[in-house]
C-alpha cells in the first residue's frame, strides 16, 4: 500500500473530504458482510483469485474491495495474501460465537437510510421528511432489529441479569419492547423460578419466543403482543425490563408509561432500564414525529439503572 | 457534550458500527453544505436559533445536526454557542477564499453514488454494475466536476505552473482533460505569450473558457471539443499537460494515447501529468469497464511528473 504520512500543522480540507466519501466505507464494508469475505479469509482463502471463488464474485472485484477494507484496517496484506485484523476475526468472521455482521441488516434498512437520504428536508422541518417513522404499529424493521441485533445484546443482557441477581430471586418478570428476548431470557437463566412475560410486536415475539424455546424457557415464556401503550401488562411482578426504549419517546409519553409499568409491580418491584450512551452523537432524533433518537453508536456500554420500583429517566428533547 | 473515554485494550465492534454508520457522516457534511450552516456560524450566528433563522431550517433541526457536527469536530460547542473548527472555518464558509463546499456537487452527484449502491454487485462482477460508466461522452458529470473542483485545484494548478517556467517559457501548450481550465490558465499566467488549446467536452469547455477570460486570457485561450483520442491536437506543442486524466484507463490505452501526444509536441517538448496519489485506497476502478479509479481521497499531494517529451505513466490494472 502507498501511503503519505500525515502531517497536519496547518488546516487541511482532509477531514471533509473524508466525511464527504464516508459512505464508501459503509458500502464497502457491508459489502464485505454481504459477500462473507472475512469469514472467507478466516477459512483460509487468503488470496483474491481464492476469494473470488469462495464468495462468487470476480477476481478483480475481490481485490479492490480487500484493498479497500486494508486501507481502512479491517484486513491486513502480506504480499497477495489478505489475513484480518483482530477485531475483524473476532466479530466478522460468521463462524465467530461473536459475530455482530447480521447487524447491518437493521442498521442500513432501507428505512433508516431513506430516512438520512432526506436529511436536509429533515432539518428544515425538525423531524422526519418520511410519511413514516419507526415508531409505526408493527414496523417490520423491528423484527430485522430482533434477528439482526441479538449477537450484540446478547453479552450485555447476561451482566445485567447477574446484577439484577444481586438485588434477589425473582419470578414474574415484565420484559418491555422484549425484541430478541435476550434481556428476558437472561433473567430466565439466573431465576430458575421466574416467569417472562414478552411485550413486543407480535411479529417481533416470533423472534423472541423462539429464542425463549432454544434456551430452554419455552414454558416459563409468555407473549404480551401489541404496543407497550395499550397492552394491559397485568399485575404482580417483581422486575420490569425496559430497554432501549424509553429514547425513542418525549418526557410526558415516558413519564406516563412509568405509572403504567409502576402499576404492574409488586411492593417491592424494581424497574431495570437499559440504554446507550452517546446521545448527542446522534442525528436519529430527526427521524420521528416523536423524539427518536436510538443507539446510532450502539458501541458504547449500556448503561444499567437498577432503581427501586420508579427508575430515574432520561431526559429526551 | 458526554463521551465516553476509549479504552481499547482488546478487539471491539466499535470500528465495525462506525464503519457501517459512516453514511450518517456523508448525509451530515451535505446538509450542512447546503444549508450553509458553516456560513452562518462564520457570520456570527451561533446558536440554533439564530442558525434557524439564517437557513431556513427548524431550531430542532439546526441544533441536532450541528451537535453531529460537534461530535464529528467540525464544530465547536460553547454552552449554546456553536463555532468553526479552524479547517471548517477556512474551507467551509462560503465567505472564505478557500471554500471547497461546491466539492459535493461532483463527489455526490446520483451516477457515482448509485455506483456505490451497486457495489456488491459490482464486486461480482469486477466492473461496474450500472449500464452506463463515468467515461461516456458528453457525461454531465464532468460539468459538475469543473464546476465544483476547481478551488480545490487552483493551488495546485498554480505550484505546477510555476514548477514548469523554471524549464523555460513555452508558446504553445496543449491542455488534455481541461476541466475547469485552472492547469491550462495558471500556465498562461506564468507565460504572457503562451497559447492555451483546451481539450475537453464541449459542455465542460464553456466553463474552462470562461474561466479563462475572467483570468483575462481570452484572446489566448483556443477550444478541441471532443473526446482527447479522436479530435486533432493538431502539432508545434512546447508543452502538453494531462492531469487527472490517465488513471482513468488501463495500460494499453494510456500508451496509445501517449504516443498520440508525442506526435503532437515539439522536438524538446515536454509533457506534465498530474495525478492523485493513494490508488489503492479507492474501490472507484470497479465502477468503470475500462478500469476507472479516481481521486477517492483527493486530499493527498498532486504528484507532478515533468518527464521530457515521454512521461513515465502510472501503472493501472
Amino acid at each position: 500500500m502507498t501511503t503519505t504520512p500525515a502531517v497536519q500543522q496547518q488546516p487541511t480540507p482532509e477531514r471533509f473530504f473524508n466525511a464527504v466519501n464516508a459512505y464508501q466505507l459503509t458500502e464497502a464494508i457491508k459489502s464485505a458482510i454481504d459477500l462473507e469475505v472475512f469469514t472467507a479469509i478466516a477459512e483460509g482463502h487468503t488470496t483474491s483469485a481464492d476469494m473470488a471463488k469462495r464468495c462468487g464474485v470476480a477476481e478483480r472485484g475481490a481485490r479492490i474491495l480487500c484493498d479497500f477494507l486494508v486501507v481502512h484496517q479491517f484486513l491486513t496484506k502480506e504480499k497477495t495474501h489478505y489475513g484480518l485484523a483482530a477485531d475483524s476475526a473476532l466479530f466478522l468472521d460468521r463462524h465467530s460465537a461473536a459475530y455482530v455482521g447480521t447487524a447491518t441488516d437493521f442498521l442500513l434498512t432501507p428505512r433508516l437510510r431513506d430516512c438520512h437520504a432526506h436529511l436536509t428536508e429533515a432539518v428544515r422541518r425538525g423531524g422526519t421528511a418520511l410519511e413514516e417513522g419507526m415508531v409505526e404499529p408493527e414496523n417490520p424493521d423491528w423484527v430485522k432489529f430482533a434477528q439482526g441485533m441479538m449477537p450484540m445484546m446478547s453479552k450485555a443482557a447476561e451482566i445485567m441479569a447477574i446484577e439484577l441477581r444481586k438485588g434477589g430471586e425473582v419470578r414474574k418478570v415484565l420484559d418491555i419492547a422484549a425484541s430478541h428476548g435476550m434481556f428476558g431470557i437472561s433473567v430466565a437463566n439466573e431465576n430458575p423460578a421466574a416467569h417472562i412475560y414478552a411485550c413486543d410486536w407480535g411479529s417481533v415475539l416470533e423472534v423472541a419466543q423462539k429464542n425463549a424455546k432454544a434456551a430452554g424457557h419455552a414454558n416459563r415464556y409468555h407473549l404480551l403482543p401489541g404496543s407497550a401503550f395499550e397492552v394491559d401488562f397485568g399485575r404482580g411482578y417483581d422486575l420490569a425490563l425496559i430497554t432501549n426504549f424509553l429514547h425513542i419517546f418525549d418526557r410526558p409519553t415516558c413519564t406516563a408509561f412509568m405509572r403504567k409499568v409502576h402499576a404492574a409491580l409488586n411492593p417491592g418491584g424494581r424497574l431495570a432500564i437499559a440504554e446507550e450512551e452517546a446521545w448527542e452523537a446522534s442525528i436519529l432524533p430527526l427521524y420521528d414525529a416523536r423524539s427518536i433518537w436510538y443507539s446510532a453508536i450502539i458501541t458504547k456500554n449500556l448503561s444499567l439503572r437498577t432503581d427501586a420500583t420508579r427508575g430515574t429517566f432520561l431526559e429526551s428533547t
